[in-house]
């Protein structure tokens, strides 16, 4: 039976995992950690938590799969365009899908990720 | 040729499955059977026709890697909380992410949930 | 270490990945081509899309493990149901999930789809 790793819990409730790991790919989400007004600040925010949420799980962003972006308006994608062009990795482009959808309080993103990890089980 | 799984059809409908199976993991779909006004009811319903669809497949809640839950009302989201406070298993913390979209008539609720199968195909 | 491949770039971004696969597992994503008003036609240009990218990845609907569908309304849903049912593979018929969110531009429907692929390394 293959093994599921569960980290966490989420910082943002105790009932969530953080990221979940299985079969040499992690799912984790992540929103901005601060919600100031500025869609790309907080873009950048919730980039760099996916950074962290990876680097616990044993991956980043270079083996990433995809990324589905809620954003709350889509009329200021371009904001988060300029946040994921600065951090993407050029040299292994993740697939992404980018729609609308409210928010609970005061974010203006959420990223939900899956990534590639190295699983010593599978060979 | 890893073999695909296809359960159903939906009991919405005839052209989709009701859930897929593929290399130790299954996906599935739910909404509340009985459309009442309440969400934390549309709540505890869905997640119990989750739990149907898993054991179908050959798993159960605790084996789930992630649930994307999408409300009709992100404000409504605390009723959505408690139900799955009172449905998780607190020893296998899901990830989770819950956004808000407009649904087909009057579900309040639609549930996208992954799970780890036991698949004797891959020892 | 298993290999990621990806596949693209997007034909709408330089940034992004039209396909991604890991693991017997393709991932894509894709909108209509052409603008047009009418939801039934952008679906079928989707759809046909989404066909160009799993025989690209090298598979085909047949194969497909899930279908997200984000249309910009619910109420128009019909349309996309009658695009689903006359391109489905209904001796394989795919889990699907449909809610409603804003897209760019004029889009009317973006789709995130799945699909088994034959992985040899996997054997």
């Amino acid at each position: 039976m293959a093994s599921v790793r569960r980290i966490g819990p989420s910082r943002l409730s105790p009932t969530r995992s953080r990221s979940v790991t299985y079969k040499g790919v992690v799912t984790t989400v992540a929103t901005a950690s601060t919600k100031v007004s500025s869609l790309y600040e907080q873009a950048r925010d919730a980039l760099a938590a996916i950074d962290r949420n990876l680097q616990e799980a044993g991956t980043d962003k270079s083996r990433i799969l995809m990324v589905m972006a809620y954003l709350t308006d889509i009329a200021r994608k371009p904001e988060f365009n300029r946040a994921w062009d600065e951090w993407v990795d050029r040299a292994n482009l993740p697939l992404r899908a980018c729609v609308s959808a409210s928010l609970e309080g005061d974010d203006l993103v959420e990223l939900v990720v899956t990534a590639a990890i190295d699983d010593p089980a599978l060979g």
